[in-house]
């Protein structure tokens, strides 16, 4: 079996983080799935899929860690292009895309283990992810 | 078809990796899925699924990078709370599971590529992973 | 229903990256599969599949960025045995593989959103990569 649903909501620009879990657990509960396993797949080139706990230092810290691994502003090539260069190395980085397993019906992660779309692009965006359940 | 086991070990503490690869091959090769796909996912904010060659001084290097890319202390916002940002921060960016494709029955996977969790919380800890495979 | 197949190329060495998106939707196409999900894995320890907008300005970007965070020589124990410490360290980082969604028998991606096999051992190689799909 395979069901599929996109999730879709506005982001305010640069390292927004948006904690999508209830509405990755609301797909696999409504898929009827008992066994299996879930993507959340963020199409485009600007934004990733992480987890991580859903405190507001620590969403923090990792914005300001996102920041010194890959600098904003560096004399990057595509900066010349479309001044964003540092979205698309901070997105290419996190990976656009997770696996979670089902397990008795349920999203299997961590108490702590939120799932988040980060926002990497500069400006604001409507965003549109797949979650696509499979199994039986 | 859908098969499901979890691997259960202790570790000892911030940055010890522990090589799963042959449990994890072994659950390939229990569950009798001939072609499909198995993940490999660390419930859990502060631990993380990688492939590395298992070679004592490679492992030593991939602590040392990690604790280059993500400091241990650099007066986080989560370490008023909890005292190990670090640990989650190393977490989100390596990820909590990953995925191997199955070919014949076996996993797949290169000579040098061996499956490790890599435990990032400051102490001790009771790990149970769950490895999922799905197939035919 | 399970669809596998390699595609086999050769790189130049380190740090050479090869576009292998238009290959990847054509095993989605030719799999017959609607719905579902598409594994692209490299067997090895030294490479990794990640996704970036094929632009050659970024492309050298991503290159040194992730120079920047591995550094190439940084005296590795695993260079006093095979003198590729940093190919390692980078794969690791970076992951071997990657998912996608398939809806209406087309890959899911962003326009700007290229699949890229990354090269990262210091010599040409012959690689084959396995792409697994898995769906109905």
């Amino acid at each position: 079996m395979v069901f599929e649903r996109e999730i879709g909501f506005s982001t305010k620009g640069s390292l927004d983080m948006v904690d999508i879990t209830s509405e990755v657990g609301r797909v696999v509960r409504d898929s009827g799935i008992e066994e299996g396993m879930v993507l959340v797949f963020a199409p485009g080139a600007t934004g990733a899929v992480i987890t991580i706990e859903n405190e507001p230092g620590l969403v923090e810290d990792f914005k300001r860690v996102l920041r010194e691994i890959v600098k904003t502003k560096a004399d990057y090539l595509h900066d010349r292009i479309d001044n964003n260069a540092a979205s698309h190395l901070r997105a290419s980085l996190l990976g656009a895309g997770k696996c979670f397993p089902i397990s008795r019906g349920e999203l299997v992660r961590g108490i702590w283990q939120q799932i988040f779309f980060v926002e990497l692009d500069v400006r604001r965006r409507n965003r549109r992810l797949v979650v696509k359940v499979i199994g039986e």
